[in-house]
């Protein structure tokens, strides 16, 4: 199968970018990418971007906007879409324009602009990536779904909801040390744990952020990725997996189906295995779901999720260190940007390039989940530097 | 490089179909495509679905319907869009999803549900996809864009009222005889002339329908393809172009730069030229677009598109015929459907399998055109049976 390489990177910064539009967002990600993989961007073949909600930008075809502002026209590009895991369908996407052989250099986009919205909007707007017709109209919103996937796993795990705090202490541990992070504090286990309950038994520190932002990044086939750079990470392995629109169709809540089917086509298809992998980002929405995520991922055996983050082991000298980047938790959640910006901090992690403090020792393969929904689709994608 | 076949077809009928919801919709395609394959859903190892607007749909995440409807979890789907080019987009993708190894079998679906809300709102949502920030929100609409064109194409060519009139008149005469088409029936030239003025000088019967509807087409590894039927129809050549997002940005309104970018990428790699097409779609939302695609395409020189529809030489006997399905014009465009129901035609055609009085004789090379918003994307598809 045809090799396909990272060749630049760009992320801007996440927050509340009052100073910045959709289409500035995603010029300031594009032209930062552009910048590190030192190619001109009339060089670049085709484009993906990754956009998540019409609504929120009140356009339709709303990637248009990011061709225009970039001045990519009359080159190819579309949008692809898959809810917060929109970055890593236009990742997937960018992937088989290369192995398709279809064009050499791709350019892969993820923005979003939430912001202006108040958040009940946005926590409307994006309440209907579940089920509408049975759940969302009933009062359903990403908190509560959430909050019954801890609730369940608390039943059956016994995970604990210091366990839950603990995820979101060391998120913004290192997001602090992000300077790209949404919110760059450290926060007190005490803190996370007394802070207001959303939907119990998730607090205000078990939710992630809104935020914009934008990420960026270039792919190449292996003859160009090798010619452009002496160390291209290489996108080898791709998962994608879908679940039930409804939670209620689901037999088990401790568990997300399309996690573990796309992890297993990624690891398949990169032919490696969980213990293979030296870092990783993971879907942290909620923090109920970076644990979920070990589970699924295969970081550790079913149930053990509470404990592993409670030990440290998903910290920096732990047995697999996670979202060292803040995660959604610290750094935020531009949903259509998430997913590229994991592949951004990726492979930032395998070219030793991590700020001080959050750059993990010897990172030669990395791992990014990204999920849409609750688990209607998430993407698992491998990284390697060999 | 790879072929990619196409190995089934499904088409749901086009109109106000109060009777089915847009999973409904894409099921009644996605059967009578498996049908037409004659292979079960099972063995389709990948989809990707086109739906224009999350904010028609009232979701986010809206593909997660269709996966979830027609029961293909856990496999892999993701959301293709480019607002009326969308079906086209996913197209594309699943022609990548092949040629790139990942897949083998990839189903492509396209649908959308439009009348739900009124036509001023339809036409207010649709209206973002050109540029909303600029021109949209001083009262521009699509018929207001396509109004434009029109003019600009009467004061440079000589363009006539009579010969737009004339594109109506040939897509109803063919619609009639289609029976998935949402309005049957023939028009005069006198009925498309007298009809009210909507904008100035297109009237109402110069627009497109608003309709609810799916279309879905199977496609195949060559080896796969061969294998299951003795008639796979090729996709050959695949060209994507785009626009300027302001039509205020553009130095030409009588020609839109994507189609001529995409054309002349799906020409090059079919190696074909405008001379070989036997039976073409093209993406008639007015009837002044059909006449700009005709030159775009290269059906005929720059300012002879009039004259060549007011002379007969796009119906079946003629030079080129198009739209002998009645086009968006008489068969509908439900936006996400419209790109994948274009494919499904010319595998049709190209398969002889048309209805009577709508079949053109010894077809072998197919092009279908699908723009979306007014030239931000548009995409050709180059179809051939050899």
């Amino acid at each position: 199968m045809a090799r396909v390489g990272v060749v630049g990177i760009g992320h801007s910064r996440f927050g509340i970018r009052e100073d910045a539009s959709l289409r500035e967002l995603a010029f300031e990600a594009v032209r930062s990418c552009i910048n590190d993989a030192d190619v001109p961007l009339s060089d670049v073949q085709s484009m993906v971007v990754a956009i998540a909600s019409d609504e929120l930008s009140y356009a339709l075809q709303p990637s248009a906007q990011v061709g225009d502002y970039i001045g990519f026209h009359p080159k190819p590009s579309f949008r692809a879409e898959a809810a917060c895991a929109s970055g890593s369908m236009a990742v997937r996407a960018g992937w088989m324009n290369i192995a398709s052989g279809l064009a050499d250099l791709v350019l892969v986009v993820g923005a979003e602009k939430m912001t202006e919205a108040s958040t009940p909007d946005v926590t409307e707007v994006l309440g209907r990536a579940g089920d509408f017709l049975w759940e969302h109209p009933f009062g359903m919103t990403f908190p509560g779904y959430y909050a019954m996937i801890a609730r369940a796993h608390m039943a059956k795990y016994g995970t604990t909801e210091e366990q839950l705090a603990a995820v979101a202490v060391k998120n913004h541990k290192y997001g602090a040390l992000n300077p790209n992070a949404h919110m760059r504090k450290e926060i007190t286990l005490e803190k996370a744990m007394s802070s207001f309950v959303v939907a119990d038994p998730l607090k205000l520190f078990d939710c992630c952020l809104v935020s914009d932002g934008a990420a960026a990044i270039l792919l190449a086939s292996e003859a160009v990725a090798k010619k452009l750079r002496p160390d291209p990470v290489w996108l080898s392995g791709l998962g994608l997996g879908t679940g039930s629109l409804a939670l209620a169709h689901r037999e088990d809540l401790t568990s997300l189906e399309a996690t573990v089917e796309a992890a297993g086509q990624a690891y398949r298809m990169a032919g490696i295995g969980p213990e293979d992998v030296d870092v990783a980002v993971v879907h942290d929405c909620f923090t109920i779901a970076e644990i979920v995520a070990y589970e699924d991922l295969g970081f550790c055996p079913r149930g053990e999720g509470g404990p592993l983050v409670e030990h440290g082991e998903t910290c920096i000298g732990g047995r697999i260190p996670v979202n060292v980047d803040g995660g959604l938790k610290s750094k935020g959640h531009p949903v259509g940007a998430t997913g590229v910006a994991m592949a951004v901090e990726i492979v930032k992690q395998l070219r030793g390039q991590a700020e001080e403090g959050r750059q993990v020792p010897q990172a030669d393969v990395g791992l990014s989940h990204n999920v849409g929904g609750n688990g209607q689709h998430t993407a698992v994608h491998i990284f390697t530097r060999a």
